[in-house]
């Protein structure tokens, strides 16, 4: 329900301009503080109690562990871990990132032809030199990740909004769903990394789709099937289950169960998980060499690598509401991709498929984690002869099946065109950009735009004429109320976003729109004139005056200094002894557009920032205005960027501080005080004593 | 003199909250114009006068030579077409876009080694094929102009701020200066394009500097002192001299008949202009191989040739206060460059150097540069031997003096330090860029870092807490005003800027700074001491009321809907019987942090847009303080986005559209309304009726 408010808003106070309010209200000095002075105040306060904290937040660890619901949470984390784990043990590492690391390795070091001049690979077999390679890669990917959690550098996924981050993984889960389409066709296709790889893998898939597998084919499908219904089912019936049914796991030793019983492997030709490597080799010593030899690729990897996994904690962060830090996921992977290395694993990132059958098989907390690793380790050592029959294509379907939730975002797209353009846009094109050019360049594309969708909007805002609302001393958009009070001679034009260099010229054709005439082509016009008057009253031509052009003079100029401002006459144009009055019919051979505005208000209070550059273009703006004798007022200008036009010198003899107020009715007050005689609004006059 | 107002401000009307404004003032229901409307309504009105207007705005010699005062203007313009055709004949086109066409011919047409495989070579010498590949790459980068001015892509200068054109301008003035260098040393240096180029330029001059020819070196000093001198005359006098000294026509003459006279070639080994290829050649017709071959280098050609000139263009129309229009330009380089090619001309641009000479020699329209066309053109026809024996240091030694006001754009960095320090890093950022990775790739990176100010500026903008001016219905900064009133437990928190993706989270912890507490952790702490009371009660406990916990209950709960909703309890804790009463003191073993806060009014009045990604923090940050009995009020929140809150399903039974409020007063109005009993500000109640 509504609640209506019906108490009386009574306001009895001077009228006030910015120059009077600060006669009546002093307002204190403030210095703002430098550049310098911050960092020196941020370095002081550097304390024990700071560092603690910000260990602690490296740490995060140590809080959760403290707030553990065993009852709750357990069971979900084991059945989930459990399934998870299954999935890790036999699915590589994440796509994207094997590529662009396999990429040094084949650079380094090739299939044939020489490999590259490193005495680290000295006596060691060209597995081992590879193996030393990616683990040295991961190390220095480590570096780089801890360097900039340190650093805090994190800040930088703020910049990873909602609409990226989704348009970014469902582009993500597209890739997987190209990357396993293999294993559940039965077809072998090498990886292919770099831009419109996509569309690569795609053709050399379809070349061979006549030598699909049919056996793993419809493996798969019943596969994906029965796991889709089921997965719908837990979703329906979450209150009543005790735990999800963990079908993943059910149909994993199913499907192992029957490929080993019906020999799938030698009688349909299908590609089983095959012998896995037991136990555990020794660690190694990262090579500094490789270092040097692949830093500028390793930078990328780290990025992609930590944005990838930071967007898709994001999305289950906002699916479940909790925060997460960026400086600590750097530092986290950071160290565990240096401590990884030297144990000859892989560069860590996230892994989308298992991630999200972590999810909707219930895991809720980092000990599911913990269990799938667990679980890994397990079968890596003692159980994994079991696995061996398990065909490839029922790890492809089963990771098809849990993309599920991230294909379902491409439903956005509808969603976000019929609220917010620009976003559809940004998601779309880091989508695009994801699909096509791959994730690295996608990810450029899509920050890209998302950045450029800033400026647009504050570039191409909606501009508006406001009104009065009868009997009150609020204003509105016009064109939003059948009742509003607009003065004769008055135009209120808001200005709806901060004014800058980009969009300083878009306003000032708004507002000659806005006001129906250009005020510079007026001054030409006028000085035309004026010059043709001249040289008629150089020639002392005794017809001038019978041709009416007495009308056009004043008697006189009272204010001589004032006159001089009124219009920038060329020089020799300044003797001239009169005063045009410009509002007075004029003979049709000067065609001087007549300007029925005498006061032009603008609702500076949307302006968060004006900058120098188009500070310039205010300035000639307001200029033009007054030169045509339209009184300009500024309301509700801040307080910021009135000491910034102060500190740049905006004001002189024309514009000058006066010309500002604090609310659009004290302006419109002072408008109808300074011109009574004009017909206005009876409705305005009721808010005024 | 500052004009103090003292009418009287009276309002008296209901306090208005959004929606009891919109019973008293009818809305219109507005449709937005969607996409396809706007283009189909710009299309229709395409008629035959905006096509005639068209046609001026790109053909514009037609408005200004009706323009043209012949008294004033002629004289400057022959000067100034003199002392620039002089220049012009004997100076190369503009380095950079010489450095990248001859980039082109060199990979197309290489020194030695197979030249392209391009059928229209036949027959040709390699000069020749040299000057057909540079005069079609000239011609496709016509064409890509022209393309560009016709589809009106000009709007794209409007990214050209005043502050980065002067960065890039400087930069290419850098440019020119070392370019001038070898030829005021009289040394021989290789043209270098490319990243770095004027650091391997500088080197390479360093190297050989021993072999300084002094005689270039000593003529080029004292022309460039006496050349200094009398232009600071010219400036000076430039009231009394009817035309400025033309110095540069005098120097070249005394330049040539001295080295003439002496002959410097021989004796001094002085390099010199020499013999000039006289007449003309017959149009030559671009070849569509060449085309294929170079469309991907041609088009950033265009790019920068247009953009170099037109910046350049910009910095004499600011200092000379007129218009220019990107389109018109394209269409004008399109069509000269196309044109040109044809008679084997090269790419055109700007030419810095004879801009600054033309300028400051008095030239006033194009027919200065029609007469140094001119005079090109008599030169190199009929007079060019009589320029042969002038040194080419001396022509150095001209464009370096009249490089000095490009170069004085330097001072720029300390004024925009002291007034934005964003601007200053976007000059300093692009004239860095553009010196040390060569004017292409230092544009784009200026650009880069242009559009990120804009983003940072909203990114981070200075939040502020507001308060009342006693005895008006005005709000400023506290921090501004010493004497403010600011009722307890009420805070105005002003949100300074849009509102999204990447400035959400520091509004958040601005809001926490400001308000002194986190919501979010308060309601953490409550929930936890209700599951303690909770296990207290399941326990039956009769010492817990002893303890004084009987203060922490309500005696009845009147609106059981509304308790539901007051605390995001988990849901076994929802049959709790009682609602707590958290501002009475609780016992130590509760620490739950106090809140003395009734009130959170948030000023959206510069909050120009929201989109979707922040509006789901936002929600969170709304729904964390009214979670915590705090009454978020939003005050001035523009018409757009609440059209958008509302397509967005942005209200709930939490965030209510009675939160907001026309403006602030309004709603302290009613926050003192509903806490009537608090102390409040008794000023405030002056304006209260």
């Amino acid at each position: 329900m509504m609640v209506t408010l019906r108490k009386q808003y009574v306001v009895s106070r001077p009228v006030y301009s910015e120059d009077s309010l600060a006669e009546d209200h002093e307002k204190i000095h403030r210095k703002h503080k430098a550049l310098m002075e911050h960092v020196k105040e941020y370095l002081t306060s550097c304390d024990a109690n700071r560092a603690k904290k910000a260990v602690v937040s490296v740490l995060p660890v140590i809080g959760w562990m403290r707030m553990y619901r065993v009852r709750e949470w357990l069971l979900g984390d084991v059945v989930s871990g459990v399934s998870t784990g299954l999935v890790a043990i036999m699915q590589g590492s994440f796509p994207v990132l094997s590529l662009m690391v396999g990429a040094v390795v084949t650079r380094l070091v090739p299939e044939d032809g020489p490999h590259a001049n490193i005495t680290d690979f000295e006596g060691l077999t060209q597995d081992q030199q590879r193996v030393l390679v990616a683990s040295s890669v991961t190390f220095l990917m480590g570096i780089f990740q801890l360097a900039m959690g340190v650093l805090q550098v994190g800040f930088i996924v703020v910049y990873l909004s909602d609409t990226l981050v989704s348009g970014f993984t469902t582009a993500a889960a597209v890739h997987i769903l190209v990357s396993q389409l293999k294993f559940v066709l039965g077809l072998s296709v090498p990886g292919i990394n770099g831009p419109l790889s996509m569309i690569y893998t795609l053709e050399k898939i379809f070349v061979q789709i006549t030598s699909t597998n049919i056996c793993d084919l419809v493996m798969s499908i019943v596969i994906m099937v029965v796991v889709f219904i089921v997965k719908e089912l837990n979703d329906r019936y979450r209150a009543k289950l005790p735990v999800p049914i963990p079908i993943e796991v059910i149909v994993t030793v199913i499907a192992c169960g029957v490929s080993y019983g019906f020999n799938f492997e030698k009688r349909y030709d299908v590609e089983v998980v095959g012998t896995m490597v037991k136990g555990y080799e020794p660690p190694i010593v990262p090579s500094v060499q490789v270092f040097q030899e692949s830093a500028a690729e390793a930078f990328p990897v780290a990025i992609v690598g930590f944005t990838v996994a930071f967007s898709v904690a994001k999305v289950y962060a906002n699916k479940h509401d909790y925060p997460i830090d960026g400086n600590q996921e750097l530092v986290a992977f950071g160290v565990s991709n240096m401590f990884g290395a030297t144990f000859r694993s892989f560069a860590a990132s996230t892994a989308l498929s298992r991630t999200a059958v972590q999810e909707s098989s219930g895991g809720k907390t980092q000990v599911a984690g913990l269990i799938s690793a667990m679980m890994a380790m397990i079968v890596t050592v003692a159980l994994g002869f079991l696995l061996e029959p398990l065909p490839r294509s029922v790890l492809g379907a089963l990771v098809i099946v849990n993309l599920k939730g991230m294909l379902m975002q491409f439903r956005e797209i509808l969603y976000l065109w019929r609220r917010d353009k620009p976003e559809c846009v940004v998601w779309v094109g880091t989508c695009l950009g994801a699909i096509l050019l791959g994730l690295d360049f996608g990810l450029a594309v899509g920050l890209g735009i998302e950045l450029l969708t800033v400026v647009f909007r504050t570039q191409f805002p909606r501009c508006s004429i406001l009104a009065n609302l009868p009997g009150t001393d609020l204003y509105r958009d016009q064109k939003d109320y059948p009742l509003v009070c607009e003065p004769k001679g008055v135009k209120i034009f808001r200005i709806p976003s901060p004014i800058f260099f980009a969009n300083i010229e878009f306003f000032r054709n708004k507002l000659v729109e806005a006001v129906g005439f250009n005020p510079l082509r007026v001054l030409r016009k006028r000085n035309k004139a004026l010059r043709k008057i001249k040289k008629l009253l150089q020639k002392r031509d005794p017809g001038i005056t019978e041709n009416g052009l007495e009308d056009l003079f004043w008697t006189a100029t009272n204010d001589p200094e004032e006159n001089t401002e009124v219009l920038e006459l060329p020089a020799d144009l300044k003797e001239l002894p009169f005063q045009m009055n410009w509002s007075a019919e004029l003979p049709s051979e000067f065609s001087v557009p007549t300007v029925n505005l005498h006061s032009l208000i603008l609702d500076f209070s949307a302006v968060s920032f004006l900058d120098i550059s188009a500070m310039k273009g205010l300035k000639m703006a307001l200029k033009e205005f007054t030169r045509v004798d339209v009184d300009v007022y500024i309301v509700s200008c801040d307080a910021l960027i009135m000491e910034k036009l102060h500190s740049c010198m905006f004001f002189d003899d024309e514009i000058r501080t006066s010309m500002f107020f604090p609310t659009l009715h004290d302006a419109m007050l002072d408008v109808l005080e300074k011109h009574q005689d004009n017909s206005t609004g009876s409705v305005l006059k009721d808010t005024k004593l």
